[in-house]
């Protein structure tokens, strides 16, 4: 018998649509997931708060009687390995839900975490995940209010997942959204780009990579004290899974501007440039978990800049481009040689479990 | 060489301690473990709210500018079969998160979800999974504001598991808590008991019997609006893992009192007892998961019982026991018989996956 076109065409179309690893890494292929999940909710925000639609880092339930909104937000954690160079699972989980909230103004002030745990896994491990999870909430402030735990059979999930959940309070009249990016507005990266993707992995053991690059998982907390005026911040994003490049992106097309970098002011590690050329990977798409894109007001771009630089973690931080109101959507990069390029929305990062 | 019963202690001492799957069954060694997991968090409530030390069914977070505390609760819901008899994991994910903000006698507003999906799940049982989950919230009136995906490569996670986070207001004035059990209240359960576990294990591939029992999973939305007056109930509880022996222990536990039932007023279906007995299983530890144990003033409780059982859901219920200042932390039984025995802490329902 001899297929023809049309038949090939049809029998991919009964063919089953399945889950891939892309539609777990923070490009496009998951956000049609998400979509897919979501489409059928009826109520998708509570009264005029920040719900499903914006996608934004959390969401927000207004306190109109005392002018104050709460942010929430959700994350799941399955990082590979679960103890990596720089952190482990449990730090990785902690600072993550503690950064969405900080990236929405709010004021961090308490956790609740699901634990998916393996049948079989050892106690030893389970102290050193909590004792590096519990650190980064008492360093903030934020107290453990509750959680779950459930235990899989052996062999029905790989050693542990986490799931958290945070709540904060940010004063209602301030709007740091993925919406909010105003054209002339400067872009300030608050680190080197990276650096969390391409240590986790040169770490994976098919890799393997000689290299002293840690993980850059912090909470950005000491940078938001430290700029101390959230009026003046338009927009705040932790570039994590689809990295820098999926954050801007998202920003361009939320906000209907575009943004323009420039390459010669990407702070990039040499190790990250490495790791990334061997492996064929662009350092714009890796996560990274102690960073955050900040869009401010040009007339306050070089003070904020300032103040970053003034913390540890915030030493290298670079204005690394501005905004436009041409060409609405996009993200384009001046290069070295002069030329201009644009920088698409990542499928899906190619790497899956990176946090 | 022969080991004496010195070198026996020793080796087991040094042996690992590791996860059980009993850890996560709802009884005293998941309980050990939660405790294991958050020993070293320093701050455990907001303000003077509930929090982790209460083991509630969620916490509170306390707004006293307008005497009201939000209400946060969270699961993990790893249920196998994912379609079972009655319901799928993704009514289940709603339903409990919804249940467990009611039984704090909080009104549900909004659910965050992360899921976490093995790579191959296909996008038809998925659109199953969410339409149910999204009808659950749609028949509350709860927004679904957030959350996360996360894809993990195949055979690394046994095809999905979902986290929810609810949040839900209460009034601050209202305190409907495990610990506020007050001798000669009377219980009530809100109908038959252990239908949803023993609808699971009679379904589990490797048991496989023939009857009709479905899973019991509903909103106890209806029950709580036809009460209609929550001022006269001190505690409320929905008997999920570890059944109805958990739940009351906690309970007694926790206001230091004890509770008798009485063995000939507890409404179980027959098949329930079946399976039970044929498992070796008590229905008593069988999960339940559209049941509230109501913990009511004895003056209210006759009025309370009736507008329950005005509902279809609750039609029948029944005063099974009451609560008493003796022998404080106990759970008695008056057996068909004529004596008493205790009922006590599951150690750890022997079947994981039920919910």
């Amino acid at each position: 018998m001899i297929n023809n076109s049309k038949n090939i065409e049809e029998s991919l179309e009964h063919k089953e649509k399945i889950v891939l690893l892309s539609h777990g890494a923070g490009g496009q292929l998951q956000n049609e997931l998400i979509k897919f999940i979501t489409k059928n909710a009826v109520l998708r925000r509570v009264d005029d708060g920040i719900g499903l639609d914006e996608f934004d880092d959390g969401a927000t339930i207004p306190l109109k009687e005392i002018n104050k909104d709460i942010v929430i937000t959700s994350d799941g954690h399955t990082i590979s390995p679960i103890f990596f160079p720089g952190g482990d699972i449990g730090i990785l989980s902690a600072t993550g839900t503690i950064n969405d909230l900080l990236m929405m103004g709010a004021t961090p002030v308490a956790i609740s975490s699901i634990v998916f745990i393996e049948e079989g896994f050892p106690f030893s491990k389970l102290k050193l995940i909590f004792n590096s999870f519990n650190k980064v909430l008492e360093s903030c402030n934020v107290a453990l209010i509750g959680g779950d735990t459930k235990v899989f059979p052996k062999g029905t999930l790989d050693q542990i997942a986490i799931s958290t959940t945070g709540i904060g309070f940010k004063p209602s009249n301030l709007k740091i959204l993925d919406s909010n990016l105003q054209p002339s507005d400067k872009i300030i990266i608050t680190g080197t780009i990276g650096d969390h993707g391409a240590a986790i992995l040169a770490n994976r053991k098919e890799i393997n990579f000689d290299t002293n690059l840690v993980s850059d998982v912090a909470v950005l907390l000491p940078i938001i004290k430290q700029i101390n005026n959230l009026e003046w911040i338009h927009a705040m994003k932790d570039p994590t899974r689809g990295g820098v490049a999926a954050a801007l992106n998202e920003w361009a097309q939320k906000s209907n501007v575009s943004i323009i970098l420039d390459e010669s002011k990407l702070p990039i590690k040499k190790e990250v440039k490495s790791i990334a050329d061997i492996l064929g990977l662009d350092p714009l798409e890796l996560t990274n978990e102690g960073k955050a894109l900040i869009s401010v007001s040009s007339e306050y771009a070089e003070i904020v800049l300032n103040r970053i630089r003034k913390t540890e973690i915030g030493k290298n931080a670079e204005i690394i481009g501005e905004v436009s109101k041409d060409h609405p959507g996009k993200v384009m990069i001046r290069t070295f040689l002069g030329g201009t390029k644009f920088i698409n929305m990542p499928i899906g990062e190619p790497v899956p479990r990176i946090c």
